[in-house]
C-alpha cells in the first residue's frame, strides 16, 4: 500500500489571484491534489488581488477557469471546493491589504480550523515581491511573533533575481522578514515528473549509476527547446532573454540533478547540498572565455513567422538572446573531462526538453564491423511525451555480423496510463507539508547567477558584436555547432 | 555499405537427404542463401540416401518441400536453383555409394567447376555419423590426399555422443579421418541471430560490459522452454532427456557466450578459446552432489495431454527426464558467487528461449519507500519474439515518490523488419565460407560431456530415487524452486 502524506490543515494565500498563472496552473492544480484528497479537511484558499471581485466573483471565475482548464466537474464537488475560496481585494503594496488580509486569516483559523498555518504564495510580477515581503512582515504575518502558533511559508516564483546582485538583494529582503526554511523558490521544472524520476532511475536501481561518470559518459547534453516565439510575452522576454529565462534556474537544475553525487536521503538538507556542490564544481566562464563557451543566437523572419525583432513590442535593436547554449566544466572527480552542453531557444523544429548522455565507444571492437558505430545514448525526455530511451549497437539480422543502431524505449504515459500530475501539484503540495526537496534555495540561487552574470555581462558590452540569427525551425545558429568541438559529439536531433 | 562474404564455388554433399531435416529445414536455409546471392556461382547440392530416387525425382521432392516450406516461388528461379541439385543413391555403410558419390563429385569439379571444393552434412541417425566418416576416408574423399586441390569440411549434426566416452570415441573417429579444423560440429541455437547478438550487445557497447560481473549481477537464468510433449520423437527421446537433448548442446552454449570474457576478435580460435575457459571454469558436480545441484522431472497427464509414461513408444517404468534443471558454479574473478541457473523442459507452459541477468539491489536506498523492490532485470529472448527487454524501478507519477518495476523493451522484429534468417543459413553459409565461430570444438564438447556424464550417472543408477511428476503447463516440479536457495531469487515468469 502506498502511503499519502498530508499537509496540516492551512490556509493558502495566492497574492496575484486574478492572474493567469492562477487560473491556468495554480487553481487546477490545486483542485486535483483537492479532488485526490491530498488536501486536509480544512484548507482555505485567500486570493489577494486589486480587482474589484468579492469572495463570489472571485468562486465564479475559478469556476469558469476549471472549466477551461480542468473540464467538466461534478457540480456539487466543484462547489464544496469553491466554497474554501476566499477574496481579498487590496493593492499588494498598500498596508490595507494586510490589515483585511490577517483579520481574514483570523476568521479562518478561528471559525475553519486553519489553526494559524498559511503559506502565501507570489504570483505576482517580480518586481512586487518584495512590497509583499515587507509588508508581510509589517503585518505580523510572517509568524515570527513569539505568540503565534502554527507554521508560515512563502513561495516565491521565477524569476528570481535578473543577475547576481538582484538576486542577492531580494535573498536579503526575504531573510529580513523569514527564515531560509520558511522561503520556498519555485522552479517549475523540479516538480516535473521525469526530473523527479531521473533520481530514481539513477539511484533506484543498481545498474545504471556505475555508467554514471567520466568512465563511461563522453559528455552531457540539456536542451529545452521551444516552437513558439515570444508570443505575448515580448515585453518581459526582451528584458531577460534565453539564459535567465531557462538556463539560470531549469536547465541548471537538471544539470545538478544529473550530475550530483547520491545524497544519503531523499530530503531537502541532502538534495541541496549535493546540488550546490554541483554549482561550486562547474568552472566558471570568464568574461574573455565568453567567446569560447557560450554561443547566442536570434530567430529570424520565417515562412508566416516574424523573426524576434519584428515582434511586437520588441525594440528593433534589440540584442536579447532567443537562443543559448554553453558548455559547462564539472571540476570533480566524477565528471572530469566530460562536458555538459546546454541549449534552449524559441523557434526551434519543436517543443522538446532531454536530457541525453553520450557514452563512450567501446575501447575494442571485435567484429570486422567497417562502417562507423553510432555511440549508445540515453535520453530522458522530460517533456512531451516523457519517457527514457537507450540507443544502443545490435546485430543487423544476417548471416554476417554488421552492427547497427537499435532502441529499447520508456514511456511513463504506456507504463502508468492515467494522469501524469502537473509540476504545480507536486510543488504546492510539497510546500504544504513543508518538504522543501524540490525548491530552490539562496545559496544555489546566488551561485548559479554567479556562474552566468559574466556570460549576461559578455553579451551585453557594446564591443560583443553581431548576435547570430537562426531560421525559423532549426536547431540554433550554425555558431552553436562549433560548440561541440570533437568531431563524434553532435547536437542531439530534436 | 555491408560487405557480403560468398563461398569459394564448392559441393554440398548431404547424407540423409531424403530425411525431414533435408527437406524441412537444410533445402529451405540454401533456398534462402541462393535467392539473397549468398552462394557461389558455380555452387551444386548432391543428396545421397537410401531412396530409390534420381536426380528428378529429388528435384520434385524438394521443389515440393521448397513449397511447403518457404511458400510460392518464381518458377524459372526455382528451376534455376533445383538445376544444381543431384541424387546419389545409396547406403551410407557401403562403399559403393562413396564410389558413385566420388565420380559424381569429379564430375560437378569438371564440368560446373566447383574445384574441388566439399563439404559433406551428415544429416542421419547419430550411429552412422562412423560409418560415414570411416567411408570418406577410405573413398579418399576427406581431402588428405596430397594432389588434392581444394578444401573439404563435414558437418556433423547432434546429438554428439550420449555421454563423455561416446563423445570422445566420435572425436577419435572423425579425427582418424579429417583434421579438426575440417570438422564443424553444428549447434542450431549458436546460429540464432539473438545468441549471436549477446555478443553484439555485450561487446558492440562500453555500456553494458561493465555490468556484467559479479559486482552487479546476482545470478543468471537460462531458460528453454517446450509447450509440446515428445510428440513422435519418443523412440530417440527416451534414449536421451532433456539434459542430453539440450542442455549439454545448446544451454551450455549460451551460458558460455553469456559467461565468456571478451575475445580479442570474433574468430573461431578466440572465441572457442573463451567459451573453454568458461567450461572449464564451472565447478563440477560430483555424482554425491547432484541432488542438490540438480532437479529433474517427469510430465504428468494432463486434461487432452498423455502424461510422458502414457506416450507411445516410452516404456511404461521410463525414467527418462522430460524436465532439467541444474545450478552451475563458474569458479573465476568475473563470477564468482553469481549462480546459473539452468532448465529446460517439454509441457511447460509456453515456448520460450530466454536468458536472464538479476541485478543486485541498489547499496542503499535514498527513497522513503516502504513496499520491497523488485530487482533489476536484463532478459534476453532468443525465441520466440527476439529481443531484449531491460526491467527497472521508475518512479510512480504522484507527487510522492514511490517506485514501481517499468520496462524497455527491444524487439527484432519491430527495430529491423523483415525475415531474421533461420539458424540453419548462418551455419550453413559459415561452413561453407571456412568460418567455425559458431561450431563446437572437440574440447568444448568432451568437456560439456564430462560436466554432465556424473549427473547422467546419478539419475540411471537404480538408488536415484523417484523422478518427480510435473502437471502439464507447469514451470516444470516443485523441486526445481528449491534450487534457487535465497529468497530473493525466483525463477522468471515463463
Amino acid at each position: 500500500m502506498l502511503q499519502q502524506r498530508i499537509p496540516d490543515p492551512c490556509a493558502l494565500v495566492i497574492f496575484g489571484a486574478s492572474g493567469d498563472l492562477t487560473r491556468r496552473k495554480l487553481v487546477p492544480a490545486i483542485w486535483h491534489l483537492h479532488h485526490q484528497g491530498r488536501l486536509p479537511q480544512a484548507f482555505h484558499l485567500v486570493g489577494v488581488a486589486r480587482r474589484d471581485w468579492d469572495d463570489d466573483l472571485f468562486r465564479q471565475k475559478m469556476r469558469e477557469s476549471l472549466a477551461e482548464f480542468v473540464g467538466p466537474l461534478d457540480d456539487s464537488a466543484r462547489d464544496a471546493f469553491l466554497a474554501k475560496f476566499h477574496y481579498v481585494r487590496g493593492d499588494p503594496g498598500d498596508p490595507a491589504t494586510y490589515v483585511a488580509l490577517k483579520a481574514r486569516l483570523e476568521i479562518l483559523d478561528r471559525e475553519c480550523g486553519t489553526e494559524g498555518n498559511r503559506c502565501f504564495y507570489c504570483s505576482v510580477p517580480p518586481q512586487i515581491y518584495r512590497d509583499i515581503v515587507e509588508q508581510l512582515g509589517r503585518a505580523g504575518l510572517s509568524c515570527q511573533h513569539r505568540d503565534h502558533h502554527g507554521w508560515c511559508r512563502i513561495i516565491v516564483e521565477k524569476p528570481f533575481g535578473h543577475n547576481y546582485d538582484s538576486a542577492r538583494e531580494l535573498n536579503q529582503a526575504l531573510h529580513s522578514v523569514f527564515t531560509e526554511e520558511q522561503i520556498y523558490r519555485i522552479d517549475h521544472y523540479l516538480g516535473k515528473e521525469t526530473v523527479q524520476n531521473i533520481l530514481v532511475f539513477r539511484l533506484g536501481n543498481s545498474i545504471f549509476e556505475p555508467l554514471w561518470n567520466r568512465r563511461y559518459v563522453d559528455h552531457v547534453q540539456i536542451t529545452a527547446a521551444e516552437s513558439v516565439g515570444v508570443e505575448h510575452r515580448a515585453g518581459y522576454y526582451d528584458q531577460s532573454g534565453a539564459l535567465r529565462d531557462m538556463i539560470q534556474n531549469h536547465l541548471l537544475q537538471v544539470l545538478c540533478v544529473i550530475a550530483m553525487e547520491p545524497p544519503s536521503s531523499f530530503d531537502a538538507e541532502s538534495v541541496r547540498l549535493e546540488k550546490l556542490k554541483v554549482l561550486k564544481a562547474i568552472r566558471p566562464i570568464r568574461i574573455g572565455q565568453v567567446d569560447r563557451y557560450a554561443v547566442r543566437g536570434q530567430y529570424g523572419p520565417g515562412e508566416n513567422a516574424l523573426g524576434y525583432l519584428q515582434e511586437e513590442d520588441v525594440p528593433p535593436n534589440s540584442r536579447t538572446e532567443t537562443f543559448a547554449a554553453l558548455e559547462f566544466t564539472v571540476d570533480n572527480w566524477r565528471w572530469q573531462g566530460v562536458p555538459f552542453y546546454v541549449r534552449t531557444g524559441k523557434r526551434m523544429a519543436k517543443r522538446t526538453s532531454t536530457v541525453t548522455l553520450q557514452f563512450h565507444q567501446p575501447p575494442h571492437l571485435i567484429f570486422a564491423q567497417t562502417d562507423a558505430l553510432a555511440p549508445s545514448t540515453l535520453t530522458i525526455r522530460i517533456q512531451p511525451e516523457e519517457g527514457i530511451s537507450l540507443s544502443f549497437n545490435g546485430k543487423i539480422p544476417g548471416p554476417d555480423v554488421h552492427l547497427g543502431t537499435v532502441n529499447m524505449d520508456f514511456s511513463y504515459a504506456d507504463s502508468f496510463g492515467g494522469r501524469t500530475p502537473e509540476a504545480y501539484e507536486t510543488l504546492i503540495l510539497d510546500c504544504l507539508l513543508g518538504d522543501a526537496t524540490l525548491y530552490s534555495d539562496s545559496d544555489w540561487i546566488e551561485q548559479s547567477w554567479a556562474l552566468l552574470t559574466p556570460i549576461l555581462d559578455a553579451w551585453q558590452a557594446p564591443s560583443s558584436g553581431e548576435v547570430p540569427s537562426y531560421p525559423v525551425g532549426a536547431a540554433g545558429p550554425e555558431e552553436a555547432n562549433e560548440l561541440l568541438g570533437e568531431a563524434w559529439r553532435k547536437w542531439a536531433p530534436l
